[in-house]
């Protein structure tokens, strides 16, 4: 059955072309240094925003008109399964990922939800093989039920805190079976809403358990795909513990974890904690844990997350020329973590929104890799920073400096080096003629 | 000489007193929890904000009337010094903190800086000794002369870099000469203004190599001071290294220095970071990490370092509560960190304000006191974690419990423990039925 | 039938009191200023937090447990009008307010919805009678039901318009029936995503004319409530029209409309507006709009609408404050438009919140009160601005003055008269001592 | 004599171009829609950014060198003035724009600034005569005086006051002479750090009372330039008058002004107050005052002015898309507001970074222009609103609607015109593929 019948498999069409549904920068089997496009991308489908959610906000409920509405129960998750290897098939996009309640209903016991999933992954499995398509990971969610309330992890309440175990124990058999390549951890109970009634240490300490347990149970059932973390800074809860990258960053390393995870770390997050995206990707990069991506883009004037679809070449540019920096993500990939507006409610609307950010993202590719080709900024920094390859500045890399020698040094130096311009400017004219052109 | 003639030494006349040149809640020999006020509170005087700054912004030049305006050079800096102990005498106040351009003039060479400065040192030395005022602190500044315009530990040039391990080295001299109790560190042109021009992992190194350095030379000199470093997360540089709390322990995690810092946190530093100063404060005392505090207050709707003088009883109240949980500050204190506005250009105001931050403290002081007698937040949360200190929740404090003994529980306990209420609002009531009542 | 049995009517106990369900600053009958409490404050109820919301938000669903949560339909809506008297009595709140999709269900058609509303507000009206309580105002709801999606009065779909005029209609009408003091407009919808599909000209228009037809039909029916605009800078909208009191301000004015609405003013849509809330109060009181308040609190490190009990000493003060300058409030009243936390999930919560909003509210007004009558702001700024009221001051003022004058003034008085400092941060210390004393 | 002996006038020469000191879209003589590019976008030098500023900070002196620094006081003067007809010569730039600060220094008295004025004055309209560049406006500076600590027409003090008429006299008098076309109101200080000190009424009263006197006195000297009023929310004061585009229209119809003035609108100031450029300019569009251009840009994780030179294309290209939808700017034009970053010291980042502006800016230009000419937004918006044109929607337009007959039609029409996607992120891809595409 087709749930998009009036919708053809999107192809590439290039530029000039005015077919809406059909890429204009995407095509996944050009090949950019030394990669196809689709390898370098590795694009990955939201189980949640694109076959779950409705548009709801909290002053409206759902607007979407979805070719699933007439389901519901297992019925549903069934139906929503089917439709997302259309979309994926349609939109030539390899990968797909999901939290536990996304696929399946929680039912009325820990029991009957186990049941749902195991009912649902055999469908999935079935679904995998067939298409080729591919977990790029999956996750428990441990924010929307309301015992989460307090925390996950985090929590006040023991029996939670099992519960919490219970769902993480179950997305790590699940991710084996499917052969998921990274399984996640989103902490967006995992903080306070007041200091004023938390453990603040207790609950850090929890979290940190709950992560070795993980560890523990992932080695047990030979589970090998990257551990995640996902930072995001507040909403919902009021603070939460992973702020950023640097803040996990700290919690992994005192905790004794830094060796086990990566970051998946998401473009609208980065700008919630007041960074902007190539920020906290170079923050993950230089500590070599730039794990995977959450595509999307938040409106800085906003201050929640918006998940729009990225649509902002500068930003998609920028972005693709760390992960190239980084010699591509590994197991990851670019998850568009991402909904249509509310009121882009129609199932095409789907699709458009998709093509748009895999489209950002391609420009975004053939623009970084072009910079790097060229060594736009690579040439201009090496010769920025050339004093620290000779005389005073090697000693201070090769560790020979002391405070002593280096104020001797500038005692009888008192017409120092003089700085030379950062052309801010200038490198950011150089980046708007690249990416204007093709 | 009295700079301050008009104004007599500031005393302790309670609240009802409208005497405005009174403390109202101050009151330093006035025992609280075992130690006097001044004991716990610890006050610094800035001299930059107090001694040197006048009330320029971006749009404006000074306004400041002071009673050493008719002074210039080496004369102005001693004027300063002696001014500053009238001020710390009429005000009752412990300590002084300073960078070296606070106290003396940089001159046209390295080798006349290290001059003046030993000028002015002197005499401070000398008015220490009669007047019994220690150094809370001192630091160098690196960021206002244009040689760190790319940053000073983080520059491009080698030459800068060597300049600022001379001002370090003559810093931790000074330190130690006076007795200081702290060296700080404030890395204000550490950072970025655009990653296009930036080897980020290189200035990281250059800054940990820096800090070894100084903590080699501390040792040599038997300079025993707290080091601190102060996390800010922008202003003047558009992306500061030392972001917050979480972020400045993760790079001192990283690279093996963090037993040999603290961090000094500031109040309006914490909020242009997107976290209230509680949380800042919290973080640093459970990584043992708690130096001292910068007190001042941002304005939130304000994007920029406003450092006004501390008026918010709810923010004192609950920084003294942290600073008692810590067990004090230790080394650390409380420095005013905070200038008077710049239409509060008379020289009374820097009494006025003065006052007002000290009262501020005071009452934050003996409200914190009185809910931790009361054990106000800490019997709630007794009560709220303890589901962990039996059964299931026993288990995963001491490390016996499992994701598959959790999930066993879990499966067997379909009816969890019920959540109770967080009681956010009512815990806020009762912290205002302690504020207002003495 | 008691929905909250276990709860007795809250009384007035005073500051020492522990009774966490008991006043402390509230007493109604207290007389300040010449009025009682009750008759300054006049608190109200928001049926849609307080009856309807169950801590949902875009991340989790309902926590909130309910005492009618068992029923459903239109059953549950008697339920909770029924529960809502229960409530105002033993909270002492004299007035409720409503939108019409709180008091009951939309059904299947309009004709069913204004049936819906017909029997509840039978129901509200009988209640209203035996217990006296009062309606402060009532307001449509459109903007949660998906038709809804590109706005009401600024939608693009003329039937949409329609069926917005017919809400309105109604509500006027059921406003009438039950003697509403005000009637209220917010456009949670009446703005924009994005301007690139947006009519910004023929949207704000639309909004006018129906504006105007809202007036003509309350003249129709001789309905005479206060008309209030509610603004609000964003969501759920992206851009929202009435962004504040100034932007409300400068549409009414263009429009004609200015003469026939006062605003309804909310502390969180202040800040999110970036003012706080004191300055939206002080151009709607010198505009002579000061209507009614939303009393809530925003976090202001937080960018949504988290619509938060208030309990800020300093806001309330000021707040009320502004309200005693205004010569009261008039027709309007102080709305509890604040929700209860999603941890707050207990129905003992809400008593406990609305307790503590009201406390701080009646703190904020006698500390206000007392300001006032020892003149402490106003003798300062009376002094300050006193060089109007004579000479060169006083021409400015009668508009005498021009610039040929102005400037002949100040060529022939080159030293002039000096400016006086602001006392910014004395006078801030002086609001603590009014705040903490009694 | 040359400032910038060695660079050449700046020329078109493309973007294939590797030239860094070369237009690369910016092509004076261009046509599009009609007119050269020179004539739609009227491009201005700031002379206070450019010849006057520094690149000093809050936390630090300037950087800047400049080819002016060896000369002081009046011969300073002289000197920039000279060196800005070589600068906007090389640049091909047919504006300038100043404040009387920017031009002359003060002196000792309002008489010998006068006097200094006059000499520049005479100075810089023999150079305008000579290379036919024209004075785009002037305006007072009011702000960086200490005498307008409490602002200057909403100064506590009468004689600043005075002084300030004097300032606004001379300047209208200046503009006169030099035949500027637009004059300049920012009111940097015209707002309040607090209101516990400030007469808001009365210093609103005053703002108006001295704009009716500058009407008044630019007609007595037949001074037909246009009056501009540049709004700006915060910086250098907490909360400005002239908040936004709105606030400032509200203020104007208020006190019968609206029709003497227009705004000047300044890209970072409607992102500090929460808007997106578009947005101020659709306001004052749709408003009729629609004036003139500060072009640059902010950075939005960046609670300051920045005043970067204007890069982001897209911001760009929504501008001129406006303009060009206005009918262009009429006496207005784009006048880059904006300052080398501080590490941008050398006199060659004021060509590079004019260049990467007025690049920018042309870009946009060509991009707006053929967005409009294939009415790629407009046609899509008449179809959205097409419902208004016949029917209902034309009753409504019509005036002929009312509630009664809008909630006759809704109740009769129980299935309503369905609502259609407003296909935002579509529209953001065909943006896309406008602004890569010549």
């Amino acid at each position: 059955m087709a749930y998009f019948a009036n919708i053809e498999k999107i192809t590439y069409e290039g530029v000039q072309s005015k077919n809406p549904y059909a890429f204009k920068f995407y095509n996944p089997t050009q090949v950019i240094a030394g990669k196809t496009m689709e390898e370098h991308l590795r694009f990955g489908m939201a189980y949640w925003h694109t076959m779950v959610a409705g548009g709801a906000d909290p002053f409206g409920v759902n607007t979407a008109v979805r070719p699933w509405d007439s389901y519901t129960g297992l019925d549903l998750a069934k139906a929503r399964a089917e439709a997302l290897f259309e979309l994926m098939d349609k939109l030539d996009m390899p990968y797909f990922c999901f939290h536990d309640v996304d696929i399946a209903p929680e039912g009325d016991s820990l029991r009957e939800f186990y049941s749902n999933i195991d009912t649902i992954v055999d469908l999935l499995e079935g679904y995998m093989k067939q298409s080729g398509k591919k977990l790029l990971w999956n996750t428990a969610n441990m924010f929307s039920n309301p015992r989460f309330m307090h925390g996950a992890a985090s929590t006040s309440n023991a029996d939670v805190y099992a519960h919490a175990a219970a769902q993480i124990k179950k997305g790590l058999e699940v991710g084996k079976r499917l052969g998921a390549e990274n399984y996640v951890f989103w902490g967006g109970r995992e903080g306070y809403e007041t200091l004023l009634n938390t453990d603040y240490a207790l609950e850090q300490d929890n979290i940190s358990r709950m992560f070795h347990m993980a560890i523990d149970y992932a080695k047990e059932i030979q589970f090998d795909a990257q551990f995640l973390i996902e930072p995001k800074p507040k909403e919902p809860t009021k603070h939460q513990y992973d702020f950023d990258a640097a803040t996990t960053i700290a919690f992994l390393q005192k905790n004794g974890l830094d060796k086990h995870f990566k970051l998946n770390l998401e473009a609208n997050h980065a700008t919630l904690a007041g960074h902007n995206f190539q920020h906290e990707l170079r923050v993950a990069r230089t500590n070599g844990m730039l794990g995977s991506l959450d595509a999307n883009q938040g409106d800085l004037l906003i201050g929640w997350d918006t998940d729009e679809f990225p649509v902002d070449l500068y930003a998609a540019t920028l972005t693709m020329y760390e992960v190239l920096q980084n010699g591509g993500l590994g197991k990851g990939g670019v998850n568009f973590d991402a909904k249509v507006r509310r009121p882009s409610f129609e199932p095409e609307d789907l699709f458009l929104a998709h093509i748009a950010g895999m489209d950002t993202f391609a420009k975004g590719l053939t623009t970084a890799a072009r910079l790097i080709e060229d060594r736009v900024f690579e040439d201009f920094i090496d010769k920025r920073y050339s004093s620290f390859q000779e005389g005073i500045g090697a000693d201070v890399l090769s560790g020979k400096a002391t405070l002593s020698s280096l104020a001797e040094y500038a005692l009888n130096n008192e017409t120092p080096r003089a700085n030379e311009s950062g052309r801010e400017e200038w490198l950011k004219s150089v980046l708007n003629q690249y990416l204007v052109t093709e």
